[in-house]
């Protein structure tokens, strides 16, 4: 660690020691979280070791199809499979063979080393939300995102104690020409946000921008031999590989930059409508992506994705935090574990237009699901709303509120003698009052989670106070953390360099829309 | 069981059968909920031991109180415990042993015998929201509840699919005599619902009201030798039996009916701050209680209770849908399956004083964990607001709605060759799409949970109709709920001696109120 210190002070003109001394860390970020807890396993061997034959019966007599994507065609050929046009045979056991390569934990890093995650194990790392074209606050209702809007979610998340990461696409700056947006999205996370992050997918060259700032913000050695960047690489359900998104793998890949092999899938729709049938699909598809990137490079971090959906027959429209896609999720999980991958599943999933009791009871669901089926990187872990067409203000801060629950759960029970109390129970005894006894005054500050935006106050004060619901109260702690926010501090220069090449860029070509 | 039926037809004027002929059941209810799931196991076994062995310790060497009942003290000298005063110091081992002649499951029977429950095992049966003084509605805001407002709680608890039980008090009806309502109650039960129902615990001698109107609606014999009630006598905790509560249980016990031993936990006030200690406490007052209700007749039939909510430090507040109490929960299940006693906890438990997001993450958080906790019989499953001070009409419904999602995740995953589906993967192929395909056709109508009250609509379309939430969803239904209610078809006879029984007790005293 010391000697790749020294390379990033020599080559990049920065050096994590030095960087770590300079960041002010005013906030108080939790430590990834690190699970005390068991696994919940829904699906017995039986079930499992038929859900893995299926599935490469599936890559083998169906296969898989890599579009437009000529030497991905090649390296498939050379690597065992039978290829016919752009349809991949992959014979029974090879893929599992090739993943085998793929390491089952890997180090994230931040700018600031203490923001450092890891991903895998026994870890659970927490993201933003990922994608949505609109934004919602109380004050002005749906919009379209904007740049601005950008930047306030990535300092809401610097600002989230509970969450770990700074995420990619927090919402779609739909002001900034699409060919353009990455640039300045890259930017905001590397000069507002301390916190590891995402890099571009939408094309590959979009993946090399990411790269290249990397680069300038970390050290050009330190991002040869370190991942510095995990990105969201989504398969096209079912079976097929777009060479848009292969294309951006593959510049990770290459790279050693971490990505999470994803399919994206609304049950009934993408996937058959029965959950084993779903698990199968999603652990073929997996198993063809994550093998692919170990045809790129031996050794590329990577992560068994699952975003899970299922679907409104009446309406088509996807649900949230169903039954059937914790079904899914929990079985996801124990597939990836056997395969010795990190887990990306679950997120403050909603079908809600508002953040109302729908969106909370959905978001609930998913968030207690995905830490228990053992997810390794939940993206969306806050700030989703209306099927992910909406990032919410005000419920980024009550998802994100929520999370601590999470931390607090994994954690397990103590069994120590402070845990068993026996001399509390003692020192009380019958019909007596713990609030005042030695054990709860020394155990009080730090044995309950606490909320940061709840309401636990009595009826008449709450109702003194404007009887605010909860969204009231969330867009306050909105207001209140945007008014605080300070930016982590940066080398000048580094800040320079990053704004220079993002100028470049936007300079060399035309704006693009839509 | 035939001889049952004659027995009740003969000497009730009833009779199962023809019972159920009369009934016109127009709602759907589900049957309780089996799971087929594993529970979450939080607790190894050496955990488990330790609690388990400290719990003992806390009997022997600390002792309960059970208070102004001297029979009691004198039942528990005879069964071999050291009585000092109120004091009883039960010796290591000696209450588990009395506690196993306590059945490990049992029937409730419900006046409609296709609502029977069994209670127990891989079992989960739900009850609405009990106890709260308040009601809030959309429209009138929070006030005193009266017996208009528990009639149509009842009504909507008879109208909710998912809900297995009618329960108990599912508000306080203010308006009438405290030493009278509780016959105001059980006729709404009995008359307005075929569900199962509570009995009251409020003073031993309502206790008996409860068995004498349950004789007359189920047939004498019928009633002394089946359970028609489960009823909830909580523990004075710390360590405390009082003589009302254990009046009742008396009462329940001596007539074979069941009954919730609960411990009543705010986390730090009534119990030690920490999981492990709270657990500890737990078992010993369950141990107590339940040895107890065997001394009074043995293979009474009881249930493992365990009330549990942490506490705000700060404002002293009780906190619902914590992780601490999910702790407790699950290990408290671990605990009453190795006694093999059914379980009960969980619950729609919130703090909020509103049916928002703050409501609904708290519910949801605690539901879930109920369900993978091995909860067999759930209190409060719908309808609870402001951490129990107010039943909730918009959160019943939508908590009862809810209640349809734990019913889908207990059913696991299917892996029969239907639920493989490789057939449909093979159909569809890459690319494709599964709406159309022959086994999505064969399997949506059952494949996904569909919920009654929640938006899917498509977002113009939700915002031309008003942009409504979900409490105003709610509302609309409850409405819709109470506009559509049918009372259950009661044979005339039983009807009228439940009626001349209720106003005869209530012309023998006079009104006492407070």
């Amino acid at each position: 660690m010391n000697d790749v210190r020294t390379e990033r002070r020599v080559r990049g003109g920065g050096g994590a020691a030095r960087r770590a001394e300079r960041t002010a860390v005013s906030m108080d970020t939790a430590k990834f979280i690190t699970r005390n807890i068991p696994n919940f396993e829904i699906l017995n061997e039986e079930a499992l070791e038929i859900i893995e034959w299926n599935a490469d019966t599936v890559l083998e007599e169906i296969g898989v199809n890599f579009v437009e994507n000529p030497a991905a065609l090649q390296l498939w050929r050379e690597a065992g499979a039978d290829v016919r046009g752009e349809r991949v045979h992959i014979p029974r056991g090879l893929a599992r063979e090739l993943c085998k390569t793929a390491p089952s934990t890997f180090t994230q890093h931040a700018r600031n080393p203490e923001r450092n995650v890891v991903i895998g194990g026994k870890g659970l790392v927490l993201a933003p939300v990922y994608g949505p074209p609109f934004v919602r606050d109380n004050e002005g209702g749906r919009r379209y995102a904007t740049m601005e809007d950008f930047r306030n979610f990535v300092k809401l998340g610097y600002m989230s104690k509970w969450l770990h990461h700074s995420g990619g696409t927090v919402c779609e700056p739909t002001d900034v020409a699409v060919n353009k947006r990455h640039l300045d999205m890259l930017l905001a996370h590397m000069t507002l946000s301390d916190k590891p992050y995402m890099g571009s997918v939408t094309e590959p060259v979009r993946a090399e921008d990411s790269v290249t700032m990397s680069k300038i913000l970390f050290g050009e050695d330190f991002v040869d031999q370190n991942t510095v960047m995990t990105s969201l690489i989504n398969i096209n359900s079912p079976l097929t590989f777009d060479s848009t998104m292969m294309g951006a793998l593959e510049v990770y890949a290459k790279h050693n930059q971490a990505a999470i092999i994803s399919p994206f899938i609304v049950g009934g729709a993408m996937a058959p409508v029965t959950v084993a049938g779903t698990l199968t699909q999603v652990l073929a598809e997996v198993l063809a992506g994550v093998a692919y990137s170990q045809l790129i490079r031996k050794g590329a971090p990577v992560i068994f994705g699952a975003f899970v959906t299922s679907i409104d027959m009446n309406s088509g429209a996807p649900t949230f935090g169903t039954p059937e896609a914790a079904h899914i999720t929990y079985g996801a999980g124990q597939l990836a574990r056997r395969m010795g991958l990190p887990y990306r599943s679950g997120g403050a999933f909603c079908g809600s237009k508002l953040p109302d009791a729908q969106a909370a009871y959905e978001t609930a669901n998913s968030l207690n699901m995905a830490l228990l089926a053992g997810v390794n990187f939940m993206l969306h872990a806050c700030g989703w709303l209306e099927g992910g067409l909406v990032s919410s203000y005000e419920k980024f801060v009550l998802d994100a509120d929520q999370l601590g629950t999470l931390h607090h759960l994994a954690k397990g029970v103590s069994m120590d003698e402070n845990g068993q109390a026996m001399d509390a129970i003692r020192e009380v005894g019958p019909g007596g009052h713990y609030l005042g006894c030695q054990h709860t005054q020394s155990n009080f500050k730090t044995a309950f989670w606490r909320t940061d935006v709840l309401d636990y106050k009595p009826y008449e004060t709450w109702e003194e106070e404007g009887a605010r619901d909860s969204a009231t109260l969330a867009n306050q702690r909105v207001k209140k953390l945007l008014r605080d926010f300070q930016a982590p501090t940066l080398d000048p220069a580094i800040a320079e360099a990053l704004e220079s090449y993002v100028a470049q860029r936007k300079a060399s070509e035309p704006d693009a829309f839509g």
